[in-house]
């Protein structure tokens, strides 16, 4: 077995987001060095479920706004109805004690899983460092690529 | 040319799957050893298109009444307008001699294309082996990551 | 550093377009030959912004006049809102001097990234060459499968 994986986390959807780090978790468990890179829609996976006073222009602020804060709130990909969806999908989890997706983050973290925001989609987004989780890495697209290269898995999620 | 490839088929859409079975059997075709890991929505692509009993919980059952059952039943990821676009994609490919997603995966069990359902992923759904095609192997998390290691080409679709 | 990379573009999304052609680039100016095989709903990030008369039947045309013409038509994959939200995102892109879609696909061309055309998809949704960009190539599945096949990095965006 090789060394490296990494991934692309630019989902922000509940479904996908478990899956990222099943994969993650499960990479890291057999031995490998995991990176997974968030960006676009991944950063609100890593965001604070409270509100996190920072100073934004209107757009920011509505877009910080819509966006889900955190695991917590994510919806799913398909047939989410406003939230149910999610909420039925959790619930079967837990009744069948399925690892949640903030266990499993915190499953990465103990695994020493590399966690990267992507600078420039906070950027774009509005997003600052304050209202993200910690121990975070921050980077950009070198820095993904240059993980990238050296991975025998590479998965854009 | 390298041994083996591998595809995460997490979309249930129609033309994601389609997407998948013609990688899929192409790279098989040129001689590649080809695994296909379904999980969450793409599931449903495996489907049996008749209703099998099966003990269910109600969540369970609201989900699998909701979920398109086989590759006739899958919808659009983009344009669906509840059917209509798949339908008139599908008639459009009848009238180009282009193969069909159950063709393919017809294709695919010729050349013996490994398709692996997500043990973990049929719990969450509440999916039974009943419910699913013939031919398949079920696994979780570190079936999928073993044949991935091994693979030079790694899909998440 | 090994010497190329690989991407499936199935989406036709502002944002995931915008992913991809920043990995694109940022991989060349790497160093690493790049190849980006669009595909499905991508082919619409290469249409041309004007009608382009070209003889289709009904459903061709009524699937030609809903799609996205080229990188300044397309939607956010979320939060869309009939355009409204690809516009936001636009304009705080440019608030922030950050390099906008266009221009990330001219500089893929001065970068000799490949660009590919599936001509299959290009069939099933009736897209002829004269509706798309100069400077393209056009093949099927097993061109890209034979760069995939010589990438350390692939990924289905």
């Amino acid at each position: 077995m090789s060394e490296k994986a990494t991934m692309i986390v630019f989902s922000g959807d509940l479904d996908k987001a478990m899956a990222s780090f099943i994969i993650a978790t499960g990479a890291a468990s057999m031995g490998k060095e995991v990176t997974m890179f968030f960006t676009f829609w991944g950063l609100n996976i890593l965001r604070k479920d409270q509100y996190v006073p920072a100073k934004k222009s209107f757009v920011e602020s509505m877009f910080g706004k819509m966006m889900p804060r955190g695991p917590e709130k994510l919806g799913l990909s398909k047939m989410n109805f406003g939230g149910m969806g999610a909420k039925m999908m959790k619930g079967e989890m837990r009744k069948k004690n399925i690892i949640s997706l903030p266990e499993l983050m915190e499953t990465a973290k103990e695994l020493e899983i590399k966690m990267v925001a992507c600078t420039m989609s906070m950027d774009v987004m509005g997003i600052s460092k304050e209202e993200l989780i910690d121990g975070l890495e921050y980077a950009g697209v070198a820095t993904f690529l240059g993980a990238a290269d050296e991975s025998n898995i590479n998965l854009f999620i």
